[in-house]
């Protein structure tokens, strides 16, 4: 970085602030970060990036802080064609009466692909750079993501009934090992289980998913805990609570996702910290559904890895990680009762770092350091929506909109260039949404 | 509305779906709102009012709902220039070591005026057309919000302590009385009576306060059992909870605006249910300082008037009433463990004439009415986030950024169009509050 011959790059993005989240709570000022390819290559003062470096392409953020991208930990994303389908019904009218009706008629193949380009123009739009996906035809979202360019953990699905997808436990699984096989070594698509929930899934499977998930050493990505109804009846059914069935049956370890976790045990909270598992906090899901009040606090400070997650559109109704980091941030110091619990750093790290840690991918995505994927976001803090500025991470989470994000690259790619989705077609995006809303709209 | 001559009249807005908030939980379609000075004087049907109206202005807004403007039922506008500036703190270290010290060094008549016009600008840009006021220098905030054309009920402050504003109990009161008496008649600005909270006002305040507003017939504004210390505190000093302590006073009224009312036993509900009390929920700020949890769907049950507000941008940090609809929509839900709970038409009626009634302005704003002022909002619903749309109130409350509001009307003046603040100059409003930025940061 001194006075030899400028290296030459392909992007250097210079911005008023950088926020790489590791080192944890750090801001840097004035900083560039160089991209090669696909990767972070330094991170730097603005003034000796000049120096150091001839990029083919350099992008001037004097108003904005530029972040890892978002990661959403936990998501359906076909579903948000079924935006705002039903609202306001208790959770099992919502569910018998509006949502499985609607699915059984839509789904399949260009639901999924529709759904998930949707959500892939909102995410962007947002800040969000990864999505662990949990729906059916993984095969198909797969796909979607990789042709979009956006990088997402493709959930396999496993639950004991028929759907569209697979009709029995054995093709459920030979459609998981074949899905996950045409996606290996993809730069941007991996694959977990998702084993839908405790009660949903035998142990039969279950047993099946822990030997598979060694074997192909992807993680296990789950909903549970999410209400005390669920734990209670478990608790009728096999005498446990759904999380002592999961450690009985050996997935209780450092690449279990548990979603929701509304109902916890100390104990529980405890041994999640000790077996490393990462619970994916969906705040906005879990007050809209009335599911409960996760103890992200406590998981926190347990030492738990902490994500979050919108869940899917039916239930949220947005794809928006900036209002669930918000709302995650807020939340929690009101279920703790400490105003100064799950702070705005650590609201931040939540939603990347975490994620990252997560899905499996703690060593390519979540911060910005030199040797990880070049996924990241710029969010203008000029708006007077987020003046005055006096700390730049609590602006992020507690006064920023999504409708702040200027740009974003993944894998070093720019997907969105000031506010405009540079290889995205919102008009036919929009058409077919409005066509699959006069479809969808016919049943309901 | 047949083949006589159009009618001339000042403006008429077409909007795809116009949400009058009364009649309750009605959509019309394809319908125009025609304004004359400062009225709405008709809604009807687009092609109708074509053949009916000559109009010196017509708006058309065929991607829009056309919305009554939102009324930010409490709030603390001058503290917008306090935006983050300290977040994350225990309730009394944010107070005593970071906003009292902050304001005591800036508070006074350039602070409250700058304070103000940032929050105006914020407010337009998210449909919010009328705040109800709580701060000192109410002569300053008062003449800011007449100067800049925008609807507010400004608090008389009371309380114990000297402050800039006043230096004892007679003269809060003597200045009180004189603001009151300098808005009479304003057609943008009213008062009420703002004593802080039962812990710091006296018997004998609240006894004036009484007798004063019974004789101006204006409201009384407070802040109270916002937490639960604060409950215990009262009940140590007077052996009464503070609103057994208002009852005793003669307070508990249908003149009340009660604000936050975290901690209400059954009892206490329907006694403000009975006597007409309004209760102003503000939900991001009982969780961001973790104060406790508003019964509001109980509220709402026992025929409570439920408002909604953001309080003040040092806590919360932001004037978002879509956010804060939201909020308090999801957030009822949880807390009273059904997902039907305080649905979205009903958090709409919340956040505009709900308010309006708490502030003694129901029968000028809060619902496109006949007879009504013009006090609008148009939201563009067309944005890929809003997609698709089944239900328009749903969408509104659970998926609209406040982002998506165009254009602003407050008492038939465009004060947004097609998001430019017509009147107002932003860069100014910004080199404002930078320099107070650069004042306030060097004390903290």
């Amino acid at each position: 970085m001194s006075q030899t011959t400028p290296q030459s790059i392909d992007l250097l993005i210079e911005a008023h602030w950088v926020v790489p989240v590791e080192p944890h709570g750090v801001v840097l000022e004035q900083h560039a970060v160089a991209v090669q390819a696909d990767k972070i290559v330094a991170i730097l003062p603005i003034a000796e990036a000049r120096g150091a470096y001839a990029p083919r392409e350099r992008v001037e953020l004097g108003d904005h802080v530029l972040i890892p991208g978002l990661v959403n930990s936990h998501t359906h994303n076909p579903m948000t064609l079924l935006r705002g389908l039903a609202d306001d019904l208790p959770l099992m009218v919502w569910l018998q009466d509006h949502i499985w009706p609607a699915e059984a008629k839509v789904m399949g193949p260009e639901f999924v692909r529709d759904g998930v380009e949707l959500a892939v123009a909102e995410m962007l739009r947002g800040g969000t750079t990864c999505a662990n996906e949990n729906y059916f035809f993984p095969d198909i979202i797969g796909a979607t993501y990789r042709r979009l360019g956006f990088r997402a953990v493709v959930g396999l699905p496993v639950i004991d009934f028929p759907t569209a997808w697979a009709k029995s436990a054995d093709e459920y699984f030979e459609r998981a090992i074949e899905v996950h096989d045409s996606f290996l070594g993809d730069a941007l698509i991996t694959t977990t289980f998702a084993p839908h929930a405790p009660y949903t899934v035998s142990d039969e499977s279950f047993e099946r998913i822990r030997v598979l998930s060694d074997q192909l050493d992807i993680p296990v990505h789950l909903h549970t805990h999410e209400t005390a109804h669920e734990v209670e009846d478990e608790k009728k059914k096999s005498g446990l609570r759904p999380f002592q069935r999961l450690q009985k049956l050996g997935l209780v370890n450092d690449r279990l996702i548990a979603v929701h976790m509304t109902q916890m045990t100390d104990g529980e909270i405890a041994a999640c910290a000790e077996a490393g598992v990462s619970v994916v906090h969906c705040p906005e899901s879990n007050l809209k559904l009335a599911s409960g009040f996760c103890p992200a606090e406590k998981l926190r400070k347990a030492g738990v890895n902490v994500a979050i997650g919108t869940d899917g559109c039916a239930s949220n109704n947005d794809l928006d990680m900036f209002g669930e980091m918000r709302t995650a941030a807020m939340l929690a110091k009101a279920v703790a009762g400490d105003a100064a619990a799950f702070d705005a750093a650590y609201a931040l790290r939540a939603a990347t770092l975490n994620g990252a840690r997560a899905v499996g991918l703690e060593d390519r995505i979540g911060s910005i350091e030199v040797g990880k994927q070049a996924d990241l976001a710029a969010v203008r803090l000029s708006e007077l929506e987020t003046q005055p500025l006096y700390h730049v991470a609590s602006q992020l989470v507690y006064a920023t909109g999504r409708q702040q994000v200027t740009d974003v690259w993944i894998a070093g790619r720019r997907k969105l260039a000031s506010r405009v989705l540079v290889d995205m077609d919102v008009d036919a995006i929009l058409g077919r949404t409005h066509a699959w809303r006069e479809r969808i709209a016919a049943h309901a």
